[in-house]
């Protein structure tokens, strides 16, 4: 049987903004909900059940269908994302888009495993700092690499905003070494309009005051295997989500 | 007999802020001395003889204790840069800093192929598109390949400031199907000093309209494989190096 998946958007072809992928080329499918209530979430729209008239109920064929159409028939990196997209039964889009020659990057928080997570090419896990108010449950952590086992490249990825959420980053990555850490740059502005649309601009000189910080944190700590980065798509297009 | 090296300078720990290890933690060791006069070069005090008085000749142990002291005497990854480093003997380096455990990163345009880029953990070659106002000898950039061999990661870098530069990065591309593409945003900023110091603040509005152009023209060709980055020490830290 063939499950529906719950969509809030899909778009793209854009660049990757975040993380290992980085300035790659990408299409998004954004699920919809999510299990976690981040005190800066930036996609409230693919999490709060008052969106729920703006999502939609897609077949996975249709899901491959339209990232086909985007990408012009072209194969492309898919980046699967939320809300947190393990909440949905994805394993059939992922298969449908192989066939078409895509590759398939999962973000989650890695609080719900799923056995398909195997069959992606990259799985990162982004577990939430002590910023956003939610508690990890390292177990389903555990779990969710468990699930994937060696199918996928992993990722550990943490958003920073200040010495909490750095010395949570650093536990984290200490208790993962296989995985290639990554801490990114908290953008507050969703902190400031929470429920409202997000300002178009963004505030440069704030975004990268705290990239230097955050540089210069683990630069002292000497702390040379992680990689540091912002929201690229932050610095090119404010908080927009594109071309 | 072990061989002197020309040096530039040699500073950091900072992070990478370019190409396939954009991001990472990194000591900078910058030979001098080019067999190119970009256009653009915004590093011309590690390339004309004028600056010659500020160099330094130094032997191999003495670069890996200064490389080992910028560290801690952690291991990190050593970015090899210039000028072209391909004019100096580093095969000594590579294998001092190999046994503190750092890891070798060489950038390079290609003109000069050295057996030792095959000890090197990453080259990452960087042929000038036709706004440098210099030449690629395809034969020499052929056998920088062969002399890496199987022995290091590989990437492609083209700096890209307009229409013929991108089109450049693109026939180089398919002429290397093999060798992960990136394209880079041209800083315009040394064009317009050439030969004086830098202005230390970026224009950022310039720099990010760069990236979006730059964005854009790669998703209307359906460019998917190519992954574009800024210069991200660029727009954290304006024209100085880094922290």
């Amino acid at each position: 049987m063939t499950e529906d998946v719950r969509i809030s958007e899909i778009f793209g072809p854009t660049i990757q903004g975040e993380g290992p992928l980085i300035g790659r080329p990408t299409v998004f499918v954004r699920t919809a909900g999510c299990d976690y209530r981040c005190r800066w979430c930036d996609t409230l729209y693919a999490v709060l059940p008052e969106y729920r008239r703006e999502w939609a109920v897609m077949t996975p064929s249709a899901i491959a269908a339209r990232v086909n159409a985007l990408a012009g028939d072209q194969p492309i990196l898919v980046s699967l994302s939320g809300g947190n997209p393990a909440l949905q039964p994805l394993d059939n889009v992922i298969a449908l888009g192989h066939r078409s020659g895509h590759s398939f990057a999962l973000e989650t928080q890695g609080s719900i495993p799923q056995p398909w997570f195997a069959d992606l090419d990259w799985l990162i896990l982004s577990p939430k700092p002590p910023s956003s108010g939610m508690t990890t449950d390292w177990a389903a952590f555990d779990a969710c690499l468990t699930a994937a086992g060696a199918g996928p490249q992993f990722a550990l990825k943490v958003v920073v905003f200040d010495e909490a959420d750095y010395a949570y980053a650093r536990t984290v990555a200490s208790r993962y070494p296989k995985l290639a850490p990554y801490v990114q740059v908290g953008n507050p502005a969703p902190l400031a309009v929470a429920g409202h649309a997000l300002p178009e601009v963004a505030d440069f000189a704030d975004l990268t005051r705290r990239l230097r910080w955050l540089v210069t944190r683990t630069i002292e700590d000497r702390w040379f295997e992680v990689t540091v980065l912002p929201q690229l798509h932050v610095l090119a297009w404010g908080n927009k989500r594109g071309v």
